[in-house]
């Protein structure tokens, strides 16, 4: 208790201290809540292991659960099966949640982070119940200081009936400053977000709050299951390899200059692969601009490749956090922790002109992307701040190996069974096989490139001949086989391979 | 002669004075050229004309064709057939170039008018060869006063290597004052677009241009064909309706202020209806932040219902555009021509909070929109600007009857064949049945919704017994039944009828 007394600065607040199980019997039947953090970091554990708890006694509600980031398995897993929550907004990516709205038992609605929060704001949710936040402290002014992901958390809090605040003891209290919390107004309200580069300060290091919505105050000393960096295969080797060629080749050809523009970072051996590469590179000078920082961002700081970064989490495995908060006054000089909708802002990612960097399930050989969903309608994953981020920066760039499960699965497909990004918004494809550049270039065009620089040599023929079809049976300017637009998802659920 | 020279206000630059038939001579082998403008005003008539007939002579010359609008019929409806263009970036509407495209006898990239301007900007597509604008004057500067409008202009001149200015002269000098010229830097130079409301002025009321740059500048007293105000028929008056009835819902729940978000107006039918029903709403002191300007903005002016508006360009008929003059100086104040790349900003949308209108060829039961491509493959239009306004909008709004052709299609269908906006950026479907308020939903929730409250009664059971085979057979958070996802469109393709 007398750790948590300490970073409570308003003292009138003391008496708000609780224990996570009193806390948790706040929500209530029919209850939006929210929350925010990221898989692995800044998400209040000790609430929601409480929460869990009361509803594994027997007890039963169910309530709305708001965050634009998955939370970690020991939360969302358990929560998943227990029967409590609704509706899920907006983003999730643990597997026992996926499963429990794929069966249908959790409504689920999947939009970007910056959309969440924004229409959150306008209040097109209604108000929030009760906001959960993690926090390193209490402010003397009662105001929030985040701990190491804010996800949309300042916006629902200003929405917010009632707050709760959990206070990581874990995380040392000198974190303070390194968060820059800035919640736009609503139209007609709404000025412009003055960011000019990643780092740039606009706001407050703390999440204003009225002291009379804190409802209780809660202490946390539960350490999560921070991730392990993710090993580098071979084929992430080669894409990233190929992405840094494309690179190189833009700035030979003068369409970037030498320090590129801002570059988003994602999660993954591929992104590994692809900073070990930018860290191998000539480039210098970088900036990133991303949604989560993970320790390949240290990486590229220690080695001086990047001027500074900016984030809407940490995402850090143990080795990488020790780093960090060994060396955190200088880290703090050059990341900046955001909330997410202003990282996937897309007024400052096309500001900024960020390199957009993510993953997908599959890609279609006209350049739409599926990043969600698998065998015609089981989701995997949420979008999140993908899409803002794909939408908006100058070369929207999509990552992935050219086959799965061996080579039974083609990432490259004739049409994708699911288009959560448009060919409107694509501008690069990059596998192990290569990269296809397909600005300006008709669909027609793309496709050759995409099949030939793209696909896995096993599956050219097949898709070739899928688009000799489609141009002779259809026609027009994006030629598909209505009758069978998906046999290689057809094969497979047949044989188990999409290959004939 | 005279009354051109008049308009050249720098007298340095007479010399540049020639015929169109010479300036004509101007566009070479392989060369990239550009230009603006609306369907049916803004465009360098005389040039386009005078380089139809040379062409037309017999000489060919290939050569890419850079625009963010369709041009009149008798420019790109001439050209399309004349094969002289090797590529067309990035809108189109006319049917002979939609044909040509079609025919894969002109490769064609469509994208949104904000990434067009951009990417050109960023030297994506290379300096561009040449750029013909129209335009009213020239100041004494040498720098260009645009006529009405000004499409992706400005960010094309800034790559021009050459620049040839064709003044209508059948336009008034009065226009001058009503644009607001503002080209954003590149990356890491870009600065906020600081514009708070629809009228705000951030730049100068002519583009500016390096005089070397300007090859030629031409005349033309050429008019072209104004469009007519559209009909509005009893299921455009019912989608308006409802459109409306959802607005008041929306103000009786505080989820949007008294005078509203921002308003897109789109054109056609539906959007004169819409407009019809805003004049004889209660709404007051609205704002319109659109692509385009129509005779329907003209009214609420007039009527005072809309305080302010700004457009890329204006779509005035034979008599809109007379009231227009007639009363010029009043409308300047309240009327703003700007950029397309800055109407369509995705920064300037989410700040000012637009409510975005558009249309859909197809909407499916998920929501995703289709609003380019027919018969799995042939495109009718480019996206354009929507793209921008549905992704960035507060409340993105597609407005399409539920059926055509009779009610033998429906425009409601299973699956899209084409995916131009995902169900990531769609908030409200209206058809003449009703409204379907998407924002939060369950995928499975907005399918019941969407059939129940905007398919045509008559294609409900189908679509209904769709979604429940979808779930038994497929299963999953947003099912699709992969071996039979179009039956609508095949039962079309065999019948011409898409009922059973």
């Amino acid at each position: 208790m007398e750790a948590l007394e300490k970073r409570i600065r308003r003292k009138d607040l003391l008496g708000k201290m609780t224990t996570p199980e009193r806390a948790a019997l706040s929500v209530k039947e029919g209850m939006r809540v929210a929350t925010g953090g990221t898989t692995h970091a800044g998400y209040p554990r000790a609430f929601f292991k409480a929460l869990a708890e009361r509803f594994k006694k027997g007890e039963r509600v169910k309530f709305d659960l708001h965050t634009c980031s998955p939370l970690g398995r020991e939360i969302d897993g358990e929560l998943a099966g227990l029967d409590v929550i609704h509706r899920r907004l907006s983003h999730q990516a643990q597997p026992p949640m996926a499963k429990a709205i794929n069966e249908g038992k959790i409504l689920y609605a999947d939009m970007g982070g910056c959309v969440h929060a924004t229409q959150a704001r306008y209040g097109f949710f209604g108000t929030m119940d009760l906001v959960i936040v993690e926090a390193i402290a209490v402010t003397p002014e009662g105001f929030i200081i985040p701990s190491t992901a804010m996800s949309d958390i300042p916006s629902f809090i200003k929405v917010a009936k009632q707050i709760i605040i959990e206070i990581n003891l874990t995380l040392p209290e000198g974190l303070e400053g390194i968060h820059d919390v800035y919640i736009p107004e609503n139209p007609p309200h709404r000025k412009t977000i003055p960011i000019l580069r990643p780092t740039d300060r606009i706001g407050t290091p703390y999440i204003e709050v009225d002291p009379k919505k804190i409802l209780h105050i809660i202490g946390s000393d539960l350490k999560g299951s921070l991730p392990t960096r993710p090993p580098v295969d071979k084929n992430s080797e080669m894409i990233a390899h190929h992405f840094i060629q494309f690179l190189e080749e833009e700035v030979r050809q003068e369409r970037l200059p030498s320090h590129l523009f801002p570059l988003q970072v994602g999660l993954g051996g591929v992104a590994e692969a692809v900073v070990r590469g930018l860290a191998n590179s000539k480039f210098e000078g970088l900036w990133i601009h991303s949604a989560l920082l993970n320790d390949a961002v240290l990486d590229l700081i220690d080695s001086e490749k990047v001027l500074e970064a900016s984030g809407a989490g940490l995402y850090f495995s143990e080795e990488g956090l020790a780093r960090f908060f060994k060396n955190l006054d200088r880290y703090k000089k050059v990341l900046v922790i955001r909330p997410l909708d202003i990282s996937c802002s897309p007024e400052v990612i096309q500001r900024l002109g960020v390199i957009s960097l993510n993953g997908a399930i599959e890609v279609d050989i006209y350049g739409h992307i599926n990043s969600t969903h698998i065998g015609g309608g089981r989701i995997l994953t949420g979008v999140a701040g993908s899409i803002e981020f794909a939408r908006n920066s100058s070369i929207s760039t999509f990552l992935t190996p050219s086959v799965t499960k061996g080579t039974d699965v083609s990432c490259i497909v004739p049409m994708v069974t699911h288009v959560d990004h448009t060919e409107h918004e694509v501008s690069l494809i990059v596998t192990e096989q290569g990269y296809a550049d397909l600005r300006g270039l008709d669909p027609r065009e793309r496709a050759r490139l995409i099949i030939d620089h793209c696909a896995h040599p096993e599956f050219r023929p097949l898709l070739h001949s899928y688009l000799d079809s489609a141009i002779k049976q259809t026609g027009g300017h994006e030629p598909q086989l209505l009758d069978d637009p998906f046999p290689f998802h057809r094969r497979l659920k047949e044989t188990g391979k999409m290959k004939q």
